[in-house]
């Protein structure tokens, strides 16, 4: 009889289900769907997507979901997911686990895809691994001596939470200054905003407002003001990578989020930038610090991960 | 026959030697010298030290070094100890191991004394620790689900080396910003000498040049300039106390060192800065920030600490 684990990750803007045989690197089954839709509640439709993929035969080891949000990996309760209609104060571990009559296992998304690179990516045969994503938000996952890092609440590794710029905008955790607020997408747009308004000249318009994927795409054309917006947060994103060298000494960083593939002079000068910022080069000893590998599946690989690790067979 | 543990900490001015009993909180024997006299090698010195405490019945179970400097804690090697003379590419663990015919462990100063707070101190029954010493420098150590974090070399939790201050003064370390630029107390004192010759007021004299300690005493007797400094001071703490809950989220952390016992005006800002710039009040649920409690002996505690959980009887 096989053994088999369901894995998930679920978005505000999807949710992915996985089905995955023991010991297997890849799915053997895989659905991807809407997580709002029709005005059915996402938990429901998570529910029933899990139901519809659940194997008939061989027996569920484990489930594990990855899910974004105020939640405590320890005991699978989620306090908030804000873009997630209805996911406030549920025992979402709980229900999979009775639903479904297997252990049951929550966690942030962002730990769970260092974990994912970690086993199945970029981070494979290392044992002190920071992940940082930058897209919309900035999130981080650490594993330090083959452990992920979770702290007392489960509430560790917001890595995009310290202060790079004491006096500078505000971020979206209500605190001025994280490095969330001077170098995730929305950021990057809202200073190139601020430029456009002060006059300076791009071949970016003012309305509609630029995205991250539009600077990015200017700076390929030669556009000095998106070049200058990339290299901006190329400076910060490296400087605090430097810090994050002091406090985790690993042996790679992965570096994954939309942001992270806006070209080469966003990745060149993060990386020279942290390579110029350490207190000594014991630090970038053996360091490798890359792209992230898996892509969109990153969480899911990373619910695999800690499901199989969790309860191996 | 009894077991027992012979720890060392090892400082720039002052080298300590302890003899615990397995098992006991305080140690049977317990010696202070000067690290540098009349010319002997300080390790000359401390083989002296260790022969002379050595016991002459029961089993050496271990011997335990806590000292400053970059080095490696799993191959007990010394890279350099810069206010230690002669401490340079010495493989000290094998050193003493070979002498004294006992496993020996070598740990980061810092790092070992969040053990003995941890162990002995202000940290006990905790799983989530943060210890920070501000003191000449700014050092650190964590403790997260009861294991000490060393990363791949070694070099993890330099606590003081975060960037707080982008354009701030040059560090000891030799880049610019650091929370030690800013916060150790020849930092305060370089930040009041600045003000003084700017022509600030101040019961405190240009020259000789004021240290942390004669600014801790102004402020007792209400001197504004002073105020200001410990103010400041305790503001970049706790911003990046902040900073250190959102990447840990420790259930406690202990802060050490001349500059934390320097007065109210830098404690009480310090916490009301810290508790006021995290992200969500989460994070202070249940968290105790505290004074160090284990004061000079910090190191020995921790060396014994390291030394009993590595090889206990």
């Amino acid at each position: 009889m096989k053994d088999y684990y369901i894995v998930s990750d679920v978005g505000g803007t999807r949710m992915r289900v996985a089905v995955f045989e023991a010991g297997e690197p890849v799915p053997c089954r895989h659905q991807v769907i809407p997580t709002h839709s029709g005005g059915e509640p996402p938990l429901d439709r998570l529910l029933g997507l899990i139901a519809k993929v659940h194997p008939t035969e061989g027996r569920l080891r484990a489930i594990a979901l990855a899910a974004p949000g105020v939640l405590d990996p320890r005991t699978g309760y989620m306090y908030e997911a804000p873009n997630v209609q209805g996911w406030i104060d549920l025992p979402i571990a709980d229900i999979l686990a009775k639903k479904f009559n297997a252990p049951a296992l929550l966690g942030n998304d962002a730990n769970l895809a260092a974990m994912g690179e970690w086993q199945f990516g970029a981070g494979r045969g290392h044992h002190d691994l920071i992940y940082l994503t930058i897209s919309t938000g900035i999130g981080g996952g650490v594993i330090m001596d083959d452990r992920l890092l979770l702290g007392s609440r489960g509430l560790a590794t917001e890595l995009g939470h310290i202060t790079v710029d004491w006096d500078g905008p505000m971020c979206g955790c209500g605190q001025r200054g994280h490095l969330e607020a001077v170098a995730s997408g929305p950021a990057m747009a809202n200073w190139v905003r601020e430029q456009l308004q002060k006059g300076e000249e791009s071949i970016l318009p003012l309305e509609p407002a630029p995205t991250a994927r539009d600077i990015s795409w200017a700076a390929g054309q030669g556009d000095a003001l998106a070049q200058k917006a990339l290299a901006r947060a190329g400076r910060f994103v490296g400087r605090a990578v430097a810090d994050y060298l002091h406090v985790f000494n690993p042996s790679i960083v992965i570096i994954g989020g939309g942001v992270s593939r806006s070209g080469p002079l966003f990745w060149d000068t993060m990386l020279a930038t942290a390579r110029d910022s350490v207190m000594t080069p014991a630090y970038l000893d053996g360091l490798i610090i890359t792209q992230a590998a898996l892509g969109d599946d990153v969480g899911l690989m990373g619910a695999y991960a800690l499901a199989s690790l969790t309860y191996p067979v």
